[in-house]
């Protein structure tokens, strides 16, 4: 065959960049499972009218069909890739409501596939990682109040550039959208989250055409949507638009909370900015969407916010609450930006040189002496000459090398590093707690 | 909507299940790692061509198209979501040889896809977890006697039935049948590769109809494939046949030799079994196929072998050993015989107990102090009585329940299954260890 080429829109790492990659997931799983969501994983497809069902999705959908098949029409059976974790979680909700506990958290970390035309941080497949909070017929607010600061937390550890999430509210939007005499607030807000991508002459247009609004409601949207502020005082400048509706008093009650939470929990986490509308139009509450700081101009890299009806069946409803992290979307600024290294580019901390073939067992018993206390090591792959044994691995960044001695004397290390040789016993030397995991540093 | 209801062959484990898997997975990811094989994540798909370049796997391959493309027959640009991990690896270290330092030690823990038909163990979404080592132009005998012992390793420490490793040698087959004077190798291996499903007459038949074997050939073939030793005794056996080939004995010394260091390094794991073949026809060495003590009768739930021309490209060749464990398929079939059980249902050590929602941020604040100190833990959904609130960690199998104190007494904790119940400080107190995280427990 002939060499073959990447796919756009289909990123892989190398083994460095997968390293970080498993160390970042590593560490947001952690702090999922500390705040007591359970691990969930649903499989890749779903049927594809449950992912045409809602929002303006189709365009971006992966169809399978089984090479075999009979040719055919897409129809009731043909399954999808999912484009999010959101509507197959709501799916598994309904399909196992009766096994599951309420309020149910859970955590969901897993690939997503899109057919949207690759750009720098935007990719056709990606990994997102999810949590939910859903409950049955209600769902208390406080859990909207929540989702940032574990957003905050599991990111926060991390050698990546804090993140911002902006919050809003739905109710604010449509309340006000109302209270001005607007009668479709969702085509208002659909024109309103263009906000950057077309900037306000063109939502202003956007607003008369499809939610028929009038000059002076166009431009009271366009006011709305330029507030913004680290703390309550939004509120006050939304007040004093002089609008007034029920729903409207309710949004800005919850949205201070959200921000005053989050204000005293991560101080600097959260600021109120009310042109957030996130596109798919299932969010009924508190929208969330955060960006990377110094990686403003790409866009979100964390979003979410309160759905009421996305999981319902007859008289069942489970109102929920999510927030979805782009780890591919992250990982791939940061790599592209060069900020995010690692110290070597294999797990091994360290290579048990091979005096001869002869000897291979011997060293194999070293190694798993050594492995059987936690430290990662191989063997070297063949009886070279130790200098070359050495570049070995040097070419990694494995940091020592163990020689094995024989006829009465004693094995030694070598931190290949400093030169620095010891006698050391394969039952009881231990390398620095520093060298025995590859480090993750940023830039 | 509609109830939803499961798709057949797309298993989804309920979070104890799946915090079972999330168990195993990190036991086999940390073996891997402690062998020194670097991570790796492949995307998805592969184009199509490439799936279908080696083996008679073209039946089983799900084909992608983007819901909004243009009507049109597969062409060369259509990809197919991967069946495997060893094709998608191939293709990577031909794509990025230049960027990998060689020998090269990977693993990589994804799931794949496959269009058949479903049935007990057999899913059309499973998840595999692989090692493979590749090297440039000719890689060592050694790794291929090192495989078997990363898996022994890997499932060893699990709290699963232990797995006896088949172990052949392509090379054994094949020189023996050159030996009987049949000139269609493959042609035999592929019959012989049926035994276990339509039986030796059967097998008889194919082997005359498709390698041109006589009477005495086929029985011959029989003959060998019935031979089976935990020890080096079946090489004797095989000679005892009366066949003699160069690469017959080639095969013998090789298979003896991962035969001999598996009996010293984990005695038990391995048994040469001269019938195992493997059916796809990439593999040129040692095979191995794995199965499960007690579920016998479901076939092999690891698989792997040598391969010497899956990755090359011009003038470069990267011959390679793996082996992959079906990781869906062994839970599947543990979980199905109730052979594995988790302590609780979800990550959570400690609830802490809400006297009044007004308390909500005390509360918070009690649970942010144990999870800053690896203890995981949620606060009650609502200022329930206290009985209630209790059974809320019941029914979750969560042990400790945390009751704030306030006007100026201290806080009190309490494992719900003893009853116990003792004064605690949030910034000191630490559960037993075995009750941090979810403990799991074969049957």
């Amino acid at each position: 065959m002939s060499k073959p080429t990447p796919i756009s829109g289909f990123p892989e790492w190398l083994p460095p960049q997968r390293m970080i990659e498993q160390y970042v997931i590593e560490r947001i799983r952690r702090t999922f499972e500390l705040y007591g969501f359970a691990p969930l994983e649903t499989r890749a497809v779903e049927p594809l009218d449950q992912l045409l069902r809602k929002g303006e999705t189709s365009k971006e959908v992966y169809v399978l069909r089984r090479l075999q098949a009979a040719e055919g029409d897409i129809d009731e059976d043909t399954l999808g890739l999912h484009f999010d974790l959101t509507v197959p979680f709501a799916r598994f909700v309904l399909e196992n409501a009766g096994k599951l506990h309420f309020p149910f958290r859970r955590y969901q970390i897993q690939k997503v596939w899109r057919g949207e035309r690759p750009q720098e941080g935007r990719y056709r497949e990606f990994l997102q990682a999810d949590i939910d909070v859903v409950d049955r017929d209600t769902l208390p607010f406080h859990y909207e109040a929540e989702m940032p600061l574990v957003l905050g937390d599991a990111l926060g550890g991390l050698p990546i550039p804090p993140v911002l999430v902006h919050v809003n509210n739905r109710k604010v939007c449509e309340g006000f959208y109302r209270g001005l005499g607007l009668t479709d607030p969702e085509a208002a807000l659909r024109a309103v989250d263009k906000l950057d991508k077309i900037g306000p002459e063109k939502v202003a247009e956007l607003l008369a055409e499809t939610a028929g609004a009038s000059d002076a409601q166009a431009k009271a949207c366009l006011r709305l949507a330029e507030i913004s502020a680290p703390d309550a005082s939004f509120a006050d400048q939304v007040r004093a638009l002089g609008v007034s509706h029920p729903l409207l008093d309710e949004g800005l009650e919850e949205l201070v909370r959200v921000v005053e939470v989050a204000a005293e929990h991560a101080p600097g986490l959260c600021v109120a900015d009310l042109k957030i509308a996130r596109g798919l139009d299932y969010y009924t509450g508190t929208v969330y969407e955060a960006t990377l700081s110094g990686f403003e101009r790409f866009g979100s890299v964390c979003a979410g916010g309160r759905y009421d009806n996305l999981a319902s069946a007859g008289n069942d409803r489970f109102p929920g609450v999510g927030i979805s992290i782009g780890v591919t979307r992250i990982l791939g600024l940061l790599f592209g930006a060069g900020a995010l290294t690692v110290s070597r580019s294999v797990p091994t901390s360290v290579l048990v040189a091979l005096p001869a073939e002869e000897r291979r067992r011997d060293c194999d018993r070293i190694a798993a002496a050594l492995r059987g206390r936690g430290i990662a090591t191989e063997v070297a792959p063949s009886a070279a000459k130790y200098g070359k044994q050495i570049r070995f691995a040097e070419r990694r960044g494995i940091p020592f090398v163990w020689f094995p001695g024989g006829d009465g004397e004693a094995d030694t290390v070598k931190d290949i590093r400093s030169g620095d040789q010891v006698e050391a016993d394969s039952t009881a030397w231990t390398p620095p707690a520093g060298d025995l995991r590859p480090a993750i540093a940023g830039a």
